[in-house]
């Protein structure tokens, strides 16, 4: 009997975690039941369950999905070119990845051991950040006059701010000048070099 | 038979709203059921809703209260300094204000009758934030190379998304320096000047 080709496991991993993003962003995580989450990816609980553990391990490879491809974003073009997609509303899901992040919010506040597992992941897009900051000093692009490690922080809390500006619906036509703000922020500007 | 005198009517609406503050906080809206509510307030429901027409009407009193409080030490120090209160678990029932904070972005989220009624509320605080940009580029203390309303969405973006990181209980005793940051951001520099 032939095995499971790689590519048939992967395109249905694919499949379970397009569908398991639409049914957590549509039902919360505690409304996702396992028969909503049958139907949503169209697979029986034993399929689903045969590629992740349990429901936590699907939403966490789920979480990990978007922090990963976050981290891409990051790495080719830099932080506030993810802010700009999410305010365009470009990318993959921009609606889904917003109730993914949100979930993952609320149980962050709720869920100690859940942090604690969430903190291990968001680590990448982190490092991906401050990757992407140290590239841009080295070719003289970025501000000499503070620290690395605040300048990723001062971006990370203002993706914070947006998605959480987002997720409450509130007016965000006019917050583009306000990333060219926050761009320029990070920038090396010839002034200050004649300080 | 005297009528019951200002003094008195005060008083009994400062007891309710902080009772109603630490029960809304604890419980979330749809938790704090009028029995808890008569529970952490003290008085029976007689009496709460002869001062608040409903539960709605009394968290939407909290949140207009809250706003206000910060409305005021926007005005006396600028936002910057309502963000280092909240850092540093400053002011008066800080858990409490968060949680009454976060109880409005999920309502935010969920409730676009809510969304209307506390737009309305919300808007003076970004009022009090402009006026007292407006104040500082008056007295030459604000860059001119930048939209007074951009600077107010900007440090209303770092607001909420300082209020979401504490939400999460994420780390923060890294943050300080982040909002020298913001604050730096605002300010007319003497090279900018020099360009």
């Amino acid at each position: 009997m032939p095995r499971v080709s790689q590519h048939h496991l992967d395109t249905r991993r694919r499949q379970i975690l397009d569908g398991a993003r639409v049914c957590f962003a549509r039902h919360g995580y505690e409304g996702a039941t396992v028969r909503r989450l049958e139907e949503t990816i169209g697979l029986s609980r034993g399929a689903i369950f045969h590629h992740f553990k349990d429901k936590e391990s699907l939403f966490l490879a789920l979480a990990e999905d978007d922090a990963a491809r976050m981290a891409d974003v990051v790495a080719e073009q830099g932080l506030v070119q993810v802010m700009r997609e999410l305010l365009a509303g470009d990318g993959e899901h921009p609606a889904d990845w917003l109730g993914t992040r949100l979930e993952v919010s609320r149980r962050l506040r709720t869920d100690p051991d859940f942090r604690r597992r969430w903190a291990e992941r968001s680590q990448q897009l982190t490092t991906a950040t401050r990757n992407r900051l140290l590239r841009r000093r080295e070719a003289g692009q970025l501000r000499q006059d503070v620290d690395i490690d605040v300048l990723t922080s001062f971006l990370e809390l203002v993706l914070e701010g947006l998605v959480s500006h987002l997720a409450m619906g509130l007016p965000a036509d006019d917050l583009e000048p306000v990333l060219d703000l926050v761009e320029e922020t990070t920038r090396r500007h010839q002034s200050r070099e004649d300080d």
